[in-house]
């Protein structure tokens, strides 16, 4: 039944592994965008609307998709006016996460577990602001309370780390740790690259800011660091030569913005660099792709980015990525890495790719990270195991991630496991796998938990 | 079982949505290419034969891939023989909705309900003949009998419509009301685009061209056009400036073929011309794209266009979408718009690019149409559906349309709703979503038939 | 229950079927890459390693992605730590093809039918080799235990065919029959290009290269050889003159490399002349496509080709398909054709194109290949089954083959066989198409069977 303790779990084997095996794991969210000045000044939240509504973009295109005035999203409308009009479009919405999301957050943090619909929404909306007026709502309070070991947030290399260091020096049990994602030192086409470099004291040369980069990664390491993010339309490979790129650097140094073809070299070039910094460190490099971002110009001009204007982009070149990564693995410099695509085309492709790749330094050395933002939803999640396990070893897999904003959204690390779980339950008891316990309970254990604190070394 | 009242309707959950919300709404079919002259005219149909195979190429194509010769295809075999032929193909089609499609023909207009098999070709034959010789089983009648609300047809920018005229002084129950198709007048790489011009009047200028375009609106306007519909192999983004349009038009006006680029430049600022067009007249913008059409230049020679050797093209390139429905989003001028591609690796893409140009101006103001030719089947819809549902709001779709040249093709939106209604109940019964009818009620009639009511403005 | 006598057959229609009309039929393996020498030589296996994991790449990516050493891969451990560390690979790979073969393999050949784990191994080792060393164990006695009625193997024009001439001369049962395989007489673009013309006898002109390989084709025929195949990376279709062809070939003659337009043209030119010659001779035409080989060169320098570093490389081009199929469609010179691509995305686009040049020669002129390499497992099976029947005509399917190097592949035939029916029964069950006995065993049969032998006119 619909949010029961079954939810998701159709068969009595996916119901014993979930119970057995995954519901209590704690949680590694490997890759999120909270706030560590947040969680450091732990202040309480104003209402449920702050809460869910304040910043979730996936939120305010489901509103505008349900033909809401802007006016109750992101307009003058109160906090009150505009919860109640996500409740009236989020109720009727059959097949999206953001249903059961909302649902689930709702029964685990604020204990309502009655239909979320419009007639509901009074009560919600008291019950919601009551909790939150109590003491353990706050970020820290809802972070313990969701059972996690271990975060890693998203930081600009020129961040100076103080929250994270301050959080260190804190008795907040969960460790906040740094990841470093330099995608302004790499967006030399961007009008402000040159404030940039120069924020960053990178000013004179190619040399000297790869020089900068890795002095920045080794603070970071010293913070905790192992992770490294990096979002881009498409993966580049372009080879050029180091008199190349320096001339392409200084020509932007000097105000000329390179073409596309040099933009292409210079991005291949200090990805390249940074990614065998990243193996000399035992780092773990992430590469997000597959994304066009602010497609409305009309309304990136009014919210800015992050205003849920973005799509799924072209297909990665399955060129350039097995170029991208054979060239670091030619001299075997190739980190530990994990491909993130945005359109879910490129599944197959990348469960190939990543096959090529493997080696005996790690289990499940490249990942296929876990389906993301467009794609985090049922069938994204079940698409995305089901190609990993069928060309790769998804008993390597390490898992869940929020990729989020919102200190609700450890829920969604419960609605992968159940989805985990239910699809192998499915597998076992229509007779595609040995009913095995513990051979599956090793699985189920490894991907919801033990996988990722080995691979991080955590 | 097999064709059954339960027909696709696995679950109580959606045989109860379908019985009582989805079977009795009434049909509107917004997208359709019958002829208002035949409607009108309103002539018997001679054989079985005759309606079922004359013109329809989805049938040929099963029948050669079955290895039927030509002769009892399009050839001179005589009417009989080539029904025969027909069932021979059709009785082992398995998984392919002409199967399905035309079970469910024979068991509503004409009450066959045994094994649509070799065996039965005979009885068949008879069966169909008697009715067809009816009074009732005229074009009028099959619409009437098939309730019939509303269908929106295809028509040239420079027909006369007068048939539609004659339809709307009858006194024919059934709105038939003109769209408008203006795919010659964009087609400046063909041949016999001067002739067009000429038969449109617009021999001067883009600017002439423009202005004869923005008079046939008002005319088809006037006859209760509310759709337009486009039909391209790939959607075009190539800026230009108004001075090089019209050098371009001027040089072809001298017989001068444009290059490819400058064909895509002229098409690209037509169409943002036709889109403020269609918003300023608060009219549908429908875009079919991802085609090829009569890749057998064998078959074309002998049959011409429309004889089943078509086929999926190459995914739309994301960017340019997103960029041409951007440039229109930019000035608020885009109106509502209805895609479909015919490749089905653009689905998630799709949703994702509408999710970003969403307003509160309609629910659903931009959508994400009917899984389409080669995927309108079982499959197809419920991919189509399904990847709608996790990324937009299905709540808000508009629905099934015929896309159909046959009186008999009504039963499609039969077929669509049980698998609507399947697809739903499978989700409720799985605890996806709350047993909660007043919810799926709507969600059901919505997209049966309300929400087209609404968003077409009949 | 996994592995029992209903294996995969989830309902009783299915398990019907199968039993009744696929699991008995011979097997027809037309596309594999078996050596004629080592079935004329007939040697026994030293032991189960030999066997498993001598040269299979596909076990060797799934050992690296679950982090083993390549010491116990490809390296210098011993057979039976090699076996142990594959076994310890396997035991978790829920979800893989090569969890489902293996044990399959274990079953059908030797008898094993507990879990496949790490406990087991020892007994399995010991199991295998027992039964390796009996004498009927043999690559002939593994090919008839099997059912094999013909393979087609996969030979480079410059081959004597020696022993398939042996073969054809001995008393054993099994047809081996050559396939033809230019590969070599294609790759234009790489630096043993002329040694490999010198081997041919074709170091004078195009047209000398397409006289020398004509005579080879009729060679091979005179040895039973029915199908032709060729590997590409993508379908090429840039049309030239003759003289042009000419000239890159004697560029080439001369060491100049060709551009990558001349390249194309240069396949081009050499495919269309091969299509022809092959229906001509009543051929089936083979292309496999969308491959990208050795895309790690660390590995690749290591080990050579077939090391397990390759991967599914771009979607063909549609545009360029279905110009390369209408070119020799257009004279009526276009062959039996069958097509592969590595990649998944292009499954409905090809469904589509082969559609549209089907004729009245033969059920299923263009067939649809099954779901190749990456592809060849339960989903990806499920996936081209259920594509193909939406917008072909699955009854006419000629269906499985191994492109195996290994003797004990066979049992993939009865994986294919399950998992067909497992999915008509689906869709039979459920009431997608009507439980009538006959048609079903007809279409069991003509796809396990009888079309391959009617298609390849064995």
């Amino acid at each position: 039944m619909f949010l029961d303790e079954n939810f998701l779990l159709s068969t009595p084997t996916a119901q014993k592994l979930y119970r057995s095996y995954a519901a209590e794991q704690p949680i590694i969210d490997y890759h999120c965008h909270l706030s560590a000045k947040e969680i450091y000044e732990n202040k309480p939240f104003e209402n449920i609307t702050r809460l869910w509504l304040g910043s979730d973009h996936y939120k305010w295109r489901l509103m505008r998709s349900f033909g809401i005035d802007e006016r109750y999203i992101t307009g003058e409308a109160t906090d009150k006016e505009k919860f109640f009009k996500w409740v009236q479009a989020v109720q009727t919405a059959i097949g999206n996460p953001l249903y059961h999301w909302s649902c689930l957050e709702l029964k685990n943090y604020f204990g309502f577990d009655r239909t979320l619909c419009a007639k509901e929404a009074e009560s919600i909306w008291a019950l919601c602001n009551e909790k939150l007026a109590q003491a353990d709502f706050t970020p820290r309070g809802l972070m313990e309370r969701s059972r996690v070991e271990v975060i890693c947030t998203t930081d600009d290399p020129a961040d100076d780390l103080q929250w994270h260091q301050k959080l260190a020096d804190s008795d907040f049990a969960v460790k906040v740790l740094p990841s470093f994602r330099p995608d302004r030192a790499l967006a030399i086409e961007k009008e402000d690259y040159l404030d940039y470099l120069a924020r960053l004291g990178a000013v004179e040369s190619f040399a000297k800011l790869k020089a900068v980069l890795a002095q920045r990664l080794d603070f970071f390491v010293s913070l905790g660091c192992i992770l490294s993010d990096h979002g881009m339309a498409a993966v580049p490979y372009a080879p050029a030569s180091e008199a190349e790129i320096e001339s392409i650097f200084a020509a932007r140094l000097k105000g000329k913005l390179p073409s596309e073809k040099e933009c292409a070299q210079f991005k291949t070039a200090l990805l390249l660099f940074l990614g065998k910094e990243y193996r000399k460190r035992g780092m773990v490099m992430q590469l997000h792709f597959g994304v066009m971002r602010d497609i409305s110009a009309r309304v990136y001009r009014a919210l800015g980015a992050d205003a849920g204007v973005d799509a799924i982009g072209a297909q990665v070149s399955a060129e350039d990525l097995a170029a991208f990564l054979g060239d670091l693995d030619s001299t075997a410099e190739l980190p530990k890495t994990i491909l993130y695509s945005l359109n879910p085309n490129d599944n197959a492709m990348i469960d190939s790719i990543i096959g090529a790749f493997q080696t005996g330094e790690a289990k499940g050395k490249i990942q296929h990270g876990s389906a993301w933002w467009f794609n985090d939803h049922y069938e994204g999640m079940r698409a995305h195991l089901t190609a990993l396990a069928a060309q790769g070893h998804l008993a390597t897999f390490v898992g869940m991630l929020t990729d989020s904003r919102s200190f609700l959204s450890y829920a969604r690390h419960e609605y992968f496991r159940r989805i985990l779980c239910g699809l192998i339950g499915e597998w076992v008891e229509s007779g595609a796998y040995p009913a095995q316990e513990e051979l599956l309970a090793g699985i189920v254990r490894g991907i919801c938990y033990e996988n990722a604190k080995a691979y991080f070394e955590f």
